[in-house]
Formats: C-alpha cells, structure tokens, sequence
C-alpha cells in the first residue's frame, strides 16, 4: 500500500538526517496522497540507523493508523492539521535544525536580508507566537498545527514554504516530501546567514522590497528565467 | 572480570571521541556494576587511538584499584562521589566539549530556552559555583565531585542529568553509559543552540514552564507518549 | 570546441562544490578564450551531482549561444560585463558561501585586519551599493555587472580580485579559473576570520598599511619573494 | 642526511594540514638537531598534496641551505630566532588556524578562562605588539621572531608554549615538533572556547589563580600526577 510514496518518505527521512539537519530522533518528514486521503510518517522515536521504508506509517486524516505496526510520530496531529489547511503541498518536514531553531528560540522571524533567502523564501520567514497553557495542555501536537496556520492568515504558504514554532523548531513543506526536505536544508542556511549578519552589522536594513520580488520571481512562477525551464 | 561492562565503558569512550565532543585525550567515560560496587573507568591520558577494551580499569568505591595494568583515569574520586551520590545511575561521561565548556568557561547555567532542551533536561541546566582554594589544593577531585552534589541539593539529578562545573567543563550521567554518552551529545547541541540564541536575541526569555513540562513528560515518566512503549 | 577550457569550467564548478562554498545550485564558474572572445559557463539550475564537461555553454559576448544544448547561467551577463570591464582576467566565480554572503549582506566591506587577508587582497575587499529599483527591474544582471565595475572605477582588480555584491553574495576573479576558484576559497576564509575578529574586539583597527604592503607585496609583483619562484 | 627528522617534519606538515589547521598553503613547520645546528623546514608556497619528505630543506643557524631542491620557507628567519632564544625546543608550527588568527587579528591575549587551557598553556596566551614600520621594511621575518623573544622577555616559554603575532597569526613549539603540532591543535580550540565564552557573557573573569595552578601542575613537572608515569 502505497509503496512509492513510502519510499520517498523513509529517504526523505534519511536525506535530513545524512545532510546534518537531524541529530538523534529530532525529526520526522511526511507525505500525502490526495487521491487516497492518506498520508505516510515517520514512526516515533525510532533510531535512522535502524529505520526501514516497511517501518513507515499509514494514517488517515481523522489520525487513524490504517497500517504500519509501528506508532506515527507523536507530531502527527500537526502533520495531518497542515495538509488540511495548505491544500496544495504533498510534503512537510520537521527537524530541530541547530540555526532555525536558534531563531525559534528567539521568538524572531528571519527577516529576508539577502538574495539567497528572497530566491527561496518570499519576505520573512516567520516565527509564530507561543502557545498559551490551555492550548499546551489539551491537544498539543494539533495546536501546534493551528498556530501555523494562524501565522499564515495572512500569509501565502506557497511563496513562504516554512514556519519557525517560536520556542520549538522549523516546520517546512513543499509540493512533495523531496521539495520539503530542500527548502529544510535552504531555510537552515539562512537561518546561519541571517545571524552571522546581524553579528558583522546589528539590526540591518533588509534587502529594498524591488531587490526581493526580482529574485523570487526570476526563479517562481510564469516569468521565472533561472533554470532549464 | 566485569567483561561486558569494559566492552560498554571502552565503546562509550570511542563514542565521545567520534561524535567529536573529545579532542585529545580530554574525556572520559565509566559505568558502575551496582550488585559487586565496582567501577570501569578509562584509564588517565591514553590516546583514544590505542585505547581496547582490555585497558579499562576496575576500581572499587574506596578508589581502589581491583583490576587493570593502567593508571585510572585522575577524575576517578569525581566519578566515584557521583556514583555514591546519585543511586540511580549507571554510568557517566566527562567531556570538554566546545559549547558546553564555554558556558562553563562563562560561569553561565544554560538556561531552558526551547523544547530541544525540555524534551531531555528538566529546567536549566546547572553552573557549580568556583571551588575554594583549600578545595583545589586538597582532595581536587573529590571536591569537584562534592560541589556537583551541593548543586543538586536542590535540584533532580535524573530529570536533569547533567551539569557544568564552573572554569572547566561538562559532566553527564544516565542509568547505564549509553545513556550518559547520549546526554553528553544533546548537552553539547543544546549548550550551541542556547549560544546562538542569545546572538539572535539578547537576553531572551526563557520557554514557559507550561511548555517546558509537557515537553519534557511527553517523554518521560508515566504519561510519556513519545516513542514506541 | 573549446574543449579544454570546458573541461576547465567544469572542474571549477565541482571544485567551489566540493570546498563547501556552494549549496545546492547556488553558484558558477566561467572562463574565457581571450583569443576567440567566447565564454564557457555553467548552465543555470543543473545540480551538480549531474554536471559533465559537455553540458557546459558556449556565449559570445553578445550574450549569444555559440554552443551548448542547455540554457546558460542567469548570471551570464554579469560575467560578460566583467571579462569586457576586467581585460586581465580569465575565469570568474560566484557562490553565496556563507561568512562572505554574511558581509554582503550586512553591506559592509571586509576590512583587512590581518596578514591573512593582506596576502591575498589588497586593502579591504568591497562591499558595492544596492542596485536602485530600475536598475534591478531592467537588465538586472547586466547592471549587476555595473555597479561591480562601478565600484572597482577607484581600485585595482588585479590587486583586490573580489566583491561582495550588496544584499547578494561575492563574486571573484583570476587569471584562470582555477585562481577564482582559488580566491573564492580565500574570501570565504577571510571572511570568517573578520567576522570572528569584531566578536573579539568589536570595531577592530585594521592592519597597519605598512604591514599590508609587506605582505601584498611578498607574495606579488616583481619583488615577490614567497614560493619556489 | 637527517632522513628521520625529515620524515618527522613532513609528517608534522600533513597533520596540521589534515586537523583543519591550514588551508592551501599557510602554514610551515619545522625541527632542529641541536647536535648538529641545523633545522629541516618546510619548502616555501608547495601544495601540501605534492609534498613528499624529500622536498624538506635543511638549514643552518646562519639561515643557509645545506640540503634540498627548493627555497625554505619564507618564514625560516623567525623560526631560526626562536631555536636560538628558546633553547630547549625542537619543534616549531606556524599556522593560520580560523579562531586564533582571530585573537591575532582583534590584537588580544587569549586569557585564560578555564581549565582546558590551564591544563596546556599556563597564564594567557599572548599577543606581541604590532611591528613598527622600520621592523616591516627591514628583515620583516627576524623582526617577527624577535618581537617573539621580546613578548616572552618576562614569561616562560616552556610553560606557555605559544604566541600570537599581532595581525598575523598563531605560532606554537614543543619539545619536538610532533609536540608542536599537538600544541597548535590545543591553542585553536582554546581560542574557539575563550571566543564563545566571551559571546555567552562578556568581559568575563578568568579562572582563579589557585584552579590554574592546579591544573596546569596536575599535568605538568615533578609533582605530575595525570597519565600513566
């Protein structure tokens, strides 16, 4: 039962742990079928070392094991609350990545302050605010989903395809779990770089608005010119 | 004699090594066997490079020398104190690794700034105060391990396995080595996050102690629900 | 045709790959034929793991496709510019490598505070001005080009074979590729070095100019007298 | 002639190139045979991948080639000074390493801020003043080595086997040169830690007196009581 995308997850899995963004279990990548209503997950608390594409779990979107003999992550009421509210992604990503998490931990969202991050990111990628103890207490992990997507009211999740959960970590998603493990590994990268920033200058100016819509659309939708496309 | 637990205490010591929080010969790593009150502990200053099983050494807890050709390791007392003090462990893990060394260096506890650190180390993780000269001159080593006590006389060794010793560098425990070596490496990401966030922010907030709590007993205790048990 | 000089490129591009200064696609390397006025450059958005020699584009400079099935660089007319403005020159680099594109975007000049920096570029290396809003919205890489030009209307570009383009990432040069790759590495490095310099000291004096000559001078021009020449 | 120290300096050059300590080629090491006055360094500007032991130099005090194809360093006049000022030493690194090219660059003494550094380099690891104009014109290389001597005019070059030169870089000795190189890899991580611990919380005080004397005596001289002799 779908295979393929079981697949892909357990790399996915494997690609964030081999590429320095995952240390121990810290982390978990997903995928959904929309046809089938189905998303595949990363089991919880499982060592990569030992981790198998049979170990992956089947749920539905009511959080129902539909199979897999292992329990989903404990992340999967967040998971499945993302694939409900941003229809057109296939793929979420979460890891506690070392430079993301700082600024997490920081309560701040990445302020775009150069072409790297506009190529990728469309303004800030922002951080949400805490959740309150009666949100903690009760139905943390779908919260945690709902705090997202609060932050993204008014936001476009295609053109800003992560999150910083302030206190916690990143979540990232893509049109599928291979997109959302790059822009994991891209939003790590301007995570280190907007610090490092902020240590040559304090608070800098952020990139001139025209800079930005020019790098994200060079490379994003119908007049993109970067690339074989 | 102790066979197993030499191969665990001479395993866990090239773990330190590979997962470079140790530099040189400066860590070490031991486990105590409760039902004979004996302890394995590398040998003081011996290359990880030619290190084997066979050169662990087997004292008991006067300090004594049971088994082995080498010199202990020179913070045996530490060890030795913190096995008589904490019942519960089986094994510890002393390194310098970079980040946590420099909170110690800084005389800093590592304050509980996100969930990374809730999920594995209850609260902050403790800074000793200065030993006093009349303690640095006589006994060093088993003060050293006394003014890791005095710092948990108030505090849970095992929600918190791990402390900074002020000046010098981190000592973790767990129930057996494993799990101390496992510490000694969250200790070691955490200590960088907590870094990094302060060049973020400044002196930021601590995470709320709602959230601190249902991080850290999603995974521990009775109610824990990460994982497969 | 032009065999060589592809071949060339195309080691160049996996070498600023393989030195850790490009992350996914995220930088290229060039060279030119002075005497057939034809540049080899990288094609745009082809990842690295499936690059080969023959997928290197042939431009005039026009900008004109002399050879080569994929499309070139978007960066394309930034290099021309610069092999048209730099007569001296024989290979360029960009990459967004980490510490450099850290002071591009803090739109600072990495100043020389030390011999390191001193041997290899002379006096600070620039941080250009950002492009203004028509500047971008027109021919943007042409006019990244200028201002790179621009700013080296005061300065020597064989001295200081490097820029950090405001807002964006550096670029270097050399009179192969081979040295841009070469002078890539060294502005990273630099960079680093600079940064880490402020963290010590804060706003730090630079290198006395006589200290800076002795050591440009050392190792350049006709009274060099480091290496085996 | 000298086969065995030049084997042993060719391998002291591949190490600290292997430990991450020079990039390309800045670095040098070199070894003296007191019997016979004569040093083997290190050719001048040769990549590291094409070194072989037959390409070191042997020189004599009065800085003349003996043996060998290629020009020695072109730092050969400061180690030549330092073999005649520090008697007991028979090895001598020179490297550009990231953190304490740092401390050279912000002009300041690492202090000594815990007991990984008191255990090797006793006191602050110092800093020369900045060359005068005169000293850069004439005889720059001796001139380097003399402001050496100066710097430790009033300390103990065996106890602190290590400087910083003003807006250069780190230069370390030993016993042998093997133990040169160990002390280069000690003072770039000690430079990394006392870097951190200033960011975690400033001006910070430096470890008590009584600890630092502990330290560096538990490992050092008569009463020594770390490692197995």
């Amino acid at each position: 039962m779908l295979n393929k995308l079981k697949e892909e997850v357990y790399k996915a899995n494997i690609a964030i742990c081999e590429s320095g963004l995952v240390k121990l279990t810290w982390g978990n990548a997903s995928a959904i079928s929309r046809e089938e209503g189905l998303v595949v997950i990363k089991p919880s608390g499982v060592d990569y070392s030992v981790l198998s594409p049979d170990d992956m779990v089947v749920v539905d979107l009511e959080e129902r094991v539909v199979e897999g003999r292992l329990k989903p992550s404990s992340d999967t009421p967040t998971h499945i609350f993302l694939y409900r509210s941003f229809r057109e992604i296939g793929g979420i990503v979460h890891t506690h990545s070392t430079w993301a998490t700082a600024w997490a931990q920081a309560c701040r969202s990445i302020p775009c302050f150069g072409t790297t991050h506009a190529d990728h990111f469309y303004k800030e990628v922002p951080c949400t605010r805490f959740l309150k103890a009666e949100e903690v207490e009760n139905d943390y992990e779908l919260n945690t989903g709902k705090i997202i997507g609060e932050t993204f009211s008014t936001r476009d999740y295609q053109r800003t395809p992560g999150v910083l959960v302030a206190g916690h970590a990143p979540f990232t998603w893509g049109k599928d779990v291979k997109d959302a493990v790059k822009n994991s590994i891209i939003l790590e990268e301007i995570a280190k770089m907007a610090c490092l920033t902020l240590l040559i200058k304090g608070e800098t100016q952020v990139l001139p608005e025209y800079i930005m819509n020019k790098h994200y659309f060079r490379k994003h939708g119908k007049d993109a010119y970067y690339g074989q496309k």
